[in-house]
C-alpha cells in the first residue's frame, strides 16, 4: 500500500529530471517538498495570482475523461485566467484530494500531475508545490496561478468605455461535446493584442458570453449592444442544437466554457479570427440586437447555485 | 435562491469596508473580482508560495464544527507554513467547493469566509482573490498563501548539521481534542528565532514529530536522536490516552495538526516555552532514547493512504 509521501517522492523526481525546471532554477530557489516554495521576484514585474478548481461531475466525470486531461483542464483554467490579463505565467501550486476507493488511486494521482505539468510547461509553468490528500469523496483538484506583467499592463475587466468595439477571439458554444477538456489558453495571442495599446478590458469566456460580458460591463459601469449575427458560432453549437433543439445562438450565448477571450477596445481590432460582435455604451443595459429589434440579454451563462 | 455572484458581491462589499485592506491598496492594485489579483512585489522581498486543503470528514467534520472554526484552521494552517519558513503572510486565495444539499450553504460560506479573513487579518494577509462552486459531495475548502523574507533568510528543511540541538515551541499530543482548530500559528516566535541566525532547519508539526522530524532529517541528509524523557506532552495527550490507553508519549510522538515548530539550531536556544528534545547525528536513522535504550523512531505520525 503506497502513501502521500511515496506519491510526493515520485513528484519531487518527477521535477528533478526536468530541464525546464533546470531551465528556472535561478528563479526557484526551493521547490516542491518544503513547508514552501521559494521564489525570486523580478522588481520590475506586477506579480499576478489566483485559483481554479475542478470538481468531479461538475467540471469533468472520472468514468469518462482521462486524468491527464482533467490534469491539463485545471492547469489550462489558470492559463486562461493569465491570457484574461494579458501576463505571463510563472509558476503554480496544485491541490488533489483524491477518491480512496478509486481501483488505481496512484496511477490517478500521478497521471493527474503529468496532465497538469505537461499544460503549464507549454506556457514555461512550473509547479512549485501543493498538497495531497485522500477521502471518501469525489476527486477535486485545485491549481493556484503566479503570474508577472512582463512589460504590459495588466488587463482588467474595468477599463471599457462606451463607444469601444467588443470581440471574440474564436467561435462559441457547444464547448461540453470535448473542447471544455482540449481547449489551448489564447496566452500569445493576449500579449500581442494588449501590445497594441487599444485593448481597454478583458476576460476569458468560462461562464458564457451573456454572463462574462455582464462582469466586463459591470466592472467598467457600462452597458453593451451585442449583434446577434456577428456572434461566431462553433460547429459544436450547431451539433448540440441538433441533440437538443435550442438554438445554435443561444448556445454561443450561454454555454461556456470556450475560453476564448471577451475584449474591448479603443480601436478597430482587424485580425484573422478575431470578430467584432458589438459596441460598449453609455447606457449600463446589455442588448441583444436580432433582426433589427433591441431585447435585454440576460446572463443564462454558468453560475453555481448556493 | 441565491448563486455564485451573489456571494461575490458580498466577498466584495466585505472587503470595500475593510480598514486593513484600504491600507495595503498601495500593494494590492486589483483586489477580488478580475481574472486574477494584481500585486506590487517588493525587489527586496523573496517571494514564498504554498497551498493546504481541508476536507470535511478528514480536517473538520461539518455537523460538529462551526464553519467560522473551519475558515480560521485552512488559513492558519498556510500561516503555520509561513511560520516554518520564518516569512510575513501577504495574500492569499481561496477555493470552497460548497455542499449543495447543505441547509444554510449561502450562510455557511460566509461564516467560512469570515474564519478565513479574520484569521489572516490577524497576521496581515489579506484575501485578493478565489474560486466558488457547490456540488453534490462534502466541503472543500482550499487556501494559498504568498509570503515575503521581509529581511530574513527562509529557512528550509534541508539545513540541520550534526551536532545542532532539536527543539520544539510548545508541548505535543492530543490535538483532536480541539487544538487542530483553534491552534496559533507562531508566526513572530519564527521570526525572532530566525533572527538569532543559529535556526538551521525548520518546520512545522502537522503530521506529527516522528514523520516531521523524518522530514527534517531527508532533507537535511542527517539523522537524529531524539530524548523521550525531554519531549513536553500537553495535557491533551494524558487525557486522550486516558480514554484510549495509548500512552502520552505516542501521542506526542505521533498525532500531529500541533502546528508548533519543530526546529534545529547550531548554538543552545534557551528560552521559556522551547523545549530542547535532541541532537541531530550524522548517522541518518532517527532514533528514541529512552530508559538508556535507543530504539529505531518508526514515522507512525499522519500520512493519506493512496
Amino acid at each position: 500500500m503506497a502513501g502521500e509521501f511515496d506519491l510526493i517522492r515520485w513528484i519531487k523526481a518527477q521535477s528533478a529530471v526536468d530541464a525546464g525546471d533546470v531551465a528556472r532554477a535561478a528563479q526557484v530557489q526551493t521547490g516542491i517538498g518544503d513547508d514552501l516554495a521559494v521564489l525570486q521576484w523580478n522588481c520590475d514585474d506586477l506579480l499576478l495570482v489566483g485559483v481554479d478548481q475542478v470538481l468531479d461531475g461538475v467540471h469533468f466525470h472520472i468514468d469518462t475523461h482521462a486524468p491527464e486531461l482533467i490534469g491539463r483542464k485545471v492547469m489550462n483554467r489558470n492559463l486562461s485566467d493569465c491570457a484574461a490579463m494579458a501576463c505571463l505565467p510563472v509558476a503554480a501550486v496544485a491541490t488533489v484530494a483524491l477518491p480512496q476507493h478509486h481501483p488505481q488511486v496512484m496511477q490517478l494521482a500521478q497521471q493527474l500531475l503529468i496532465g497538469m505539468k505537461q499544460a503549464g510547461a507549454k506556457y514555461d509553468c512550473v509547479i512549485v508545490g501543493g498538497d495531497t490528500a485522500s477521502w471518501a469523496a469525489p476527486l477535486v483538484v485545485t491549481v493556484s496561478i503566479l503570474g508577472r506583467s512582463g512589460d504590459i499592463a495588466p488587463i482588467t475587466r474595468a477599463g471599457a468605455r462606451p463607444g469601444d468595439g467588443i470581440y471574440t477571439t474564436g467561435p462559441l458554444g457547444g464547448s461540453i461535446l470535448g473542447r471544455h477538456l482540449t481547449f489551448e489558453p489564447r496566452i500569445a495571442l493576449a500579449r500581442q493584442l494588449a501590445q497594441t495599446g487599444a485593448i481597454t478590458a478583458m476576460i476569458d469566456l468560462s461562464d458564457g458570453l451573456s454572463r462574462d460580458l455582464g462582469h466586463i460591463c459591470s466592472a467598467s459601469g457600462v452597458g453593451a449592444i451585442i449583434e446577434a449575427e456577428q456572434i461566431p458560432i462553433h460547429p459544436d453549437a450547431c451539433q448540440l442544437s441538433d441533440r437538443d433543439h435550442m438554438a445554435p445562438l443561444d448556445h454561443a450565448l450561454n454555454d461556456g466554457e470556450d475560453y476564448e477571450l471577451l475584449f474591448t477596445a479603443s480601436q478597430p481590432v482587424v485580425q484573422s479570427g478575431i470578430t467584432r460582435i458589438g459596441t460598449i455604451t453609455a447606457d449600463r443595459q446589455i442588448l441583444l440586437r436580432r433582426n433589427g429589434q433591441n431585447t435585454l440579454l440576460k446572463p443564462l451563462g454558468w453560475q453555481h447555485i448556493l
